[in-house]
């Protein structure tokens, strides 16, 4: 780890300027939270990426036209409706959403974002919303991170939060976020949401290439772009209160920030996969000497998804097999004769034949975290995936939500 | 129907001159039939199809060279142990089990195809294969079908023929076949087998296209190419002993022969997907009114293997935002505003607002068999695939196999 990065604790608000809280406003039941306002005392530069589902919710149409200035001072989201194919009154709805946080922080609606994550298909009760803001705007805290990150949660078992520090000249520059993820992610279309706050002063071509580029090694490592849900967000606002030289691109500092800002993407990222809906193990699939990391990544998808592989891990029962006709399944070029696979450091493949020992794979299977590498010895190019288990509780969790 | 077509009984047997036998030889234990033969009377004309996965299981290695001149006379099968990633010996041995069929018949080697299903990576017990070959041989019948069936099955809960007469010119032509699938079969490499046996008179490339064809339209619909598993294999047999005049492309006979291969290849696929691991349901996505048929595909997979939406079937929880969700993540233009959804009979999307209401649909759910129909208004082209629910059953037969 870089000496000039370090992890720190406080999440979404470490950050200076930046508060947060989060409420039950009825939504999901009386006591669950499912209300988030995470606010900057001043304007910030602010970018997104969101979904290339070819459904989106009204809440990302309505960020999306907010964010055309690339402004914002404030986010609010709620949680247990999706406000998605909602039509005109979702987008009414979403617009509402954001004017009655604007009016009851006293600033512009259109530097409001707003996000929503739930049901799909079921009217936003805008009213809960709005008789909950005064309650919410009022408990706004910079210790808020905790409350705002369990408010965005449905089916997580566990709120997840990370930040770092950077020095940046003689200035300390902050980074910290929130996640909520669950589903199994991988597969199929749970809702991955991120908001994080950072009070770097930072050009906005600067943070948009550091969030592309980070997102593309962390949350896109967990999740299929084509099989991203309809509200997947994530948005980054940065305030600029640290006081630094500011980030551009091509300088240093930039270099040093996207490390920074991958750190904490990476952490949540992690955290996702490990909460993932009834998981007991976090996967890695590693493949090195691939022709292209294009094909590199096809094959590590391809076993981190391949629903018999996750379901022997559960079963943590020696049956590589699997993996090996998961490989194949990737449709990428290979060659059987050549193919490696290790699970940790036990190597179970030799070129292309099983040299595994039944009883010493058997406790190897027995670690929490799985780590799969598969060596294509085809060219030079390397990529990684991270998944979860696939366990009873994952199908009774999506079988009654 | 076509009155020239009718289903009936007697499976893979059905047709004049061919026996079959299943029988235990103590791959999968004791008394679990494990090892199949079918037998002609007379040399066939023998086409098959096979999986697309890179890593192929070496007994179709050894298929694919002897069906080089198109011709065989026997197919021996074994299930428990897939004969993949065997390398050399395993080449060896199923060129082995191959000999010893041929030999036990007294017909020609090259004329014995082989398959095998079951875990990959372990090797072949061949020395159980020759004991079991004389009692195999032994055993064949006219009536051996039942037999047969059972003995290729791994996780399948039922064993799977089908049958059906043709009247072409005077003569009757029969067509019967046995299957074995298990696996959630659609999403990832259960392996499929299937042979089918014919009596008709028909030209090597008049049966490769009715066979390419028929898979098109059957068992393409319950699986994806690219996630095909290492043995996946469809083979046809035709003796000729029905004595019709010869079918050849591009003659009436062949138009009704291909619909009469195609509804046995349809009803093995139907009991295919009736029978994935754990399924409660059968579940059929036709997507009308795509831009193209590859686009309709797209879309009716996507949400035919979509996790939450087979889960939400299996809990007859009405959460149509998850079938709009996948409809989405397929990745295929659509207008969101032009989308029809219908659950049987019942429309819960019209113009791309949910419209359902939720005691209504809970009952719908209730179906065994559910049709999904999602009109895109885009185009002009359609397609379906067929799938099942995923229940906690699939993790816990999976977890342990």
């Amino acid at each position: 780890m870089n000496k000039l990065i370090r992890k720190t604790r406080g999440g979404l608000t470490s950050p200076q300027g930046f508060k947060a809280n989060g409420i039950a406003c009825g939504i999901k039941g009386k006591k669950s939270p499912d209300l988030t306002l995470i606010y900057s005392e001043s304007r910030c530069v602010a970018v997104g990426v969101f979904t290339k589902n070819r459904i989106q919710a009204e809440s990302i149409k309505v960020t999306r036209s907010h964010l055309q200035n690339s402004r914002a001072q404030a986010i609010v989201v709620n949680s247990g409706n999706a406000n998605c194919c909602n039509g005109k009154e979702g987008v009414r709805d979403a617009e509402r959403m954001a004017l009655v946080t604007a009016d009851a922080l006293g600033i512009s609606n259109e530097d409001v974002l707003v996000a929503s994550t739930g049901i799909i298909g079921m009217p936003l009760p805008i009213a809960k919303i709005e008789r909950a803001m005064p309650m919410l705007v009022n408990g706004l805290s910079s210790r808020g991170s905790s409350l705002a990150a369990q408010a965005i949660m449905t089916t997580d078992t566990f709120a997840k939060e990370s930040a770092c520090n950077l020095e940046i000249g003689k200035k300390t520059v902050r980074i910290g976020g929130i996640a909520k993820g669950a589903g199994m992610i991988s597969p199929h279309m749970a809702t991955l949401l991120s908001f994080i706050a950072t009070d770097a002063v930072i050009t906005r071509s600067a943070l948009k290439k550091a969030l592309r580029d980070g997102v593309a090694s962390t949350f896109n490592r967990i999740s299929i772009d084509g099989d991203m849900s309809t509200n997947d967000s994530v948005l980054v606002i940065a305030n600029g209160k640290a006081g630094n030289r500011r980030i551009e691109l091509g300088k240093d500092s930039y270099t040093l920030f996207s490390k920074g800002l991958k750190l904490v993407l990476s952490e949540l990222a992690k955290k996702i996969v490990t909460d993932g809906e009834g998981a007991t193990k976090f996967l890695e699939v590693k493949v090195l000497k691939a022709k292209s990391e294009k094909d590199a990544l096809k094959v590590a998808r391809s076993v981190c998804e391949s629903e018999l592989v996750k379901a022997m891990f559960y079963g943590e029962d020696p049956n590589p097999g699997r993996i090996a006709s998961a490989i194949g399944a990737a449709g990428v070029p290979l060659k059987e004769e050549s193919l490696h696979i290790l699970i940790g450091d036990y190597q179970v493949m030799e070129e292309g034949r099983f040299v595994f020992n039944k009883a010493r794979l058997k406790k190897v299977l027995k670690n929490k975290n799985i780590f799969i590498t598969i060596n294509l010895k085809m060219g030079s190019a390397s990529g990684f995936m991270w998944g979860c288990d696939l366990t009873e509780d994952y199908v009774k969790i999506n079988a009654n939500y």
